[in-house]
């Protein structure tokens, strides 16, 4: 650990995203990973299995979505529940601190899709000025 | 334009982030990149100049700064403007709609950065137990 991580794992310090050295960069690298964003999205409807939350999803392949969960499970916002049965039965929610995550990348993506026409139609009339 | 596009363009759809050919997953990808989070944040403080803006995110490239500023640029949420004298002096603010896509940006920093402390313990009590 870095002593600024040291510092901040004790309580000393909030993290600082504008330091490059500051551990809750790679916190918000994955709450705001492309895959990250669109299973916290997903998981705000309830539980889903991992082939239905891939489903949900649209796009992802197996390999991505795994390795987006596990990074999720391992920062406390995503819950994932084996259940001992043939065949295996896995599935995935958020925690208490995964639905916070989830609500202010909720706010954000509303914002987004509501705004994505505008976008586009400013994006088309700058390609015909040109 | 793929038709997804197009109708959205057109103001018939809003955008869809679950849908993997919608555009809105792009906007997204620009508003959350790694730089892009930092540059909206550093420019809610008010217009700088490049230079200012490099030391005020840390550890970005020129490079990857110039790149990000573009896309935030033609996505409609950095203003660019540029001084005709010699040297050349450049500015970069936000936008109205910047403005407002920063400030949900923030509110997700603000609620990392707080909770960056915890998760650091938990993943060390995790580590400690595995």
């Amino acid at each position: 650990m870095t002593p600024l991580s040291d510092a901040i794992h004790q309580g000393r310090l909030e993290g600082d995203l504008l330091n490059p050295n500051c551990p809750s960069r790679e916190i918000m690298k994955h709450v705001t990973s492309r895959w990250g964003v669109l299973a916290l999205i997903a998981l705000q409807g309830g539980t889903l299995r991992f082939s239905a939350l891939r489903r949900r999803i649209g796009g992802v392949s197996d390999r991505m979505l795994t390795q987006t969960l596990q990074t999720l499970e391992q920062d406390g916002f995503v819950r994932r529940t084996a259940y001992p049965v043939v065949p295996p039965h896995v599935e995935y929610s958020l925690t208490e601190e995964g639905a916070e995550a989830a609500e202010l990348v909720r706010a954000l993506a509303d914002w987004i899709e509501a705004r994505t026409p505008a976008i586009l139609a400013r994006r088309a009339r700058a390609a015909e000025d040109a």
